[in-house]
């Protein structure tokens, strides 16, 4: 037996929502379970009637059937638990129940302290359509592609795009620091023939290069970034972590937008009863970390995302979450030219499009964007 | 049609193993997809018969039926396509298609190249050894826990556990720099109530702190930690990437083990289809990290991984890996003190057994920590 501790804690508690496959009385029994395993992971009998029973470990608020077999439990956690750390918060969330089978995190929801540490996404919707000077219409946005062209390719082909109209081009998510291109050629030359082609045109496209990196490299290829004005950064937060997003979302010095991408987080959603719902992953942890567009494959095309989690991931970017902006859901991965309206007309407005490969079906490639930007009105 | 590339290339060539499921002729097809998706991610049709193709373009080396409905692929990618960053290479693996349903990562094979420039393990099996003193016995560690305790009560506790003979005690994963136990004093605590017992002792307990924490915040704490004299590091590379792992690892100032825990990877191993093999994921990635010791959770525990996804990973900690040590599989997650005969049994010699808050069982954690220290020889 622990002897009795005496804690002082705040009150505040952050929230969690879980699905849990099977009946409701089995379902209590593992949200009990959770309870203790995602915060004291310590034999609760051996805990007496103390503060750490009383505060550390979880506390079940609502256990309800939703569906045939699947039952909810919302689980409320002390913000104290956390340490006001993102990484911790995902630890308390789902650190070590990732690896249960048949429960899946379907939610979160934040306080007032935890918000006020996490600032979450710099421009949102509203910033983002500011900088760009789009009040209403979707956004348009492709990719450096394919791996294996020069950075002087690369760069030319930033113009051509830039001059094509659309509002933002990023590196492909493969692109880090191959011999073919390297980063800060790449980089460098892609960011000169955006802001070339802007002083042409008066437009405002922004070039985000990726910060996808080794750990120690990081910080000087933010530099390279910034030195070179680059127009917002692409951050995989599956390979350098969700709180490396939440960081470069945080830092003075990093005043453009985030766009987030999915690269190696598919694990989370490869199995229908565990690891993390689509919306919360990709729509409200994007968030929460920072992201002001977070990209995701869409329904019909080269992925198999259903169309109700592809709204489900849309409106969890958009939907009221503490004091967080909305931010733009941005379908991709096999997105065409002649989907446009259809995408448009199921995701609505507030959309980046994200078309990569297929504007290189024509060869002008300025023409091929500015037939993109001008579908989007 | 993009313009046909000229590359140099150097003809090194990494490996992935893939599992789909389905009939042969559609896994050749998706293999073939697959092929681009994680290298140019672009429409094989619009290149030529360039070094693109010849080069960038993943290339299927074998592909066979493995059992009823499964089928394996082996595909290599030119090295170059990894830019030689542990990132990339993971990007390059799965990055695209872990979105994938019905494909499972489930082997690597690293080239000469690439092993030069990701050291894995510093010590590995042998070289943990040598540190302990403990040649061929297995060996035993605990954790700090349950969250809540004070930093004062953590150093008492892993001053007690390491005059039991413990060989490793680490922070619980849950802990990181709650208030109840901030960081620096619970570190401070624990480094020098270890260093007092095992100078009482003679023993050579190692005190391994969690590095899981704030982007920002990650060199300070190593820091704190080196400076405190800790035995070792504590590593969540579901939260700080698997590339802070091999940061670590490859940091001439942090010339101690490493222990990958893993918390926030489940996802990975929740489907039967998708994801990583566990073995893949626990034992080659662990190690091709870094990790000298890796945490999972044993069959008959809290979790439900399977007896044979149990021995998968402990056989890919230590099967020979390219010029990789081998590293100590560490089954955790509901260890108790009567189960230690049973899991050396199951696991062999060369193993880690983390039993956690079972020892609290006795009051006496000395006493307690005695027991399981004597009951592996």
């Amino acid at each position: 037996m622990i002897e009795p501790t005496t804690l002082t804690v705040s009150g505040e508690r952050f929230l969690a929502r879980y699905d849990f496959t099977g009946d409701q009385s089995t379902a209590r029994e593992r949200a009990e379970r959770l309870c203790v395993e995602q915060t004291i992971e310590f034999p609760a009998d051996l805990v007496g009637d103390d503060d750490i029973r009383r505060h550390v470990i979880g506390r079940i608020e609502t256990l309800a059937p939703i569906a045939e077999g699947v039952v909810r439990a919302e689980i409320s956690y002390a913000v104290e638990t956390s340490a006001h750390e993102l990484t911790q918060i995902l630890n308390v969330l789902f650190g070590n129940s990732s690896l249960l089978p048949d429960v899946k995190l379907v939610g979160i929801e934040l306080t007032e302290s935890l918000v006020a540490h996490l600032p979450g996404p710099r421009f949102g919707i509203p910033g983002l359509r500011d900088l760009l000077d789009a009040p209403d219409r979707p956004l348009v946005a492709t990719a450096l592609k394919p791996m294996g062209l020069s950075a002087g390719r690369f760069g030319r082909m930033a113009g051509e795009f830039a001059m094509g109209g659309m509002d933002i081009i990023k590196d492909d998510h493969g692109l880090s620091n191959q011999p073919f291109a390297p980063f800060e050629d790449r980089v460098r030359a892609a960011a000169e023939a955006v802001r070339a082609a802007n002083d042409r045109t008066g437009g405002r496209t922004l070039y985000m290069p990726t910060m996808n990196g080794p750990h120690e490299q990081l910080d000087d290829r933010l530099a390279i970034a910034l030195d070179a004005g680059v127009g917002g950064l692409l951050v995989l937060p599956g390979l350098t972590g969700f709180d490396h997003l939440r960081h470069l979302a945080s830092r003075d010095d990093v005043a453009i937008p985030l766009m987030g991408h999915p690269a190696f987080l598919g694990g989370f959603v490869s199995s229908p009863t565990g690891g993390i719902a689509h919306a919360t992953l990709f729509g409200t942890l994007m968030r929460v970390a920072g992201a002001d567009v977070s990209v995701f494959p869409t329904h019909g095309g080269r992925f198999a995302f259903s169309p109700e989690a592809c709204t489900s991931i849309s409106e969890a970017c958009r939907e009221p979450l503490d004091q967080l902006r909305p931010i733009f859901p941005t379908p991709a991965g096999g997105m065409t030219r002649d989907r446009v309206t259809d995408v448009v007309s199921f995701y609505g407005p507030d959309t980046v499009l994200l078309i990569g490969g297929n504007l290189h079906r024509e060869d002008d490639l300025v023409r091929s964007a500015r037939a993109v930007r001008d579908a989007v009105g």
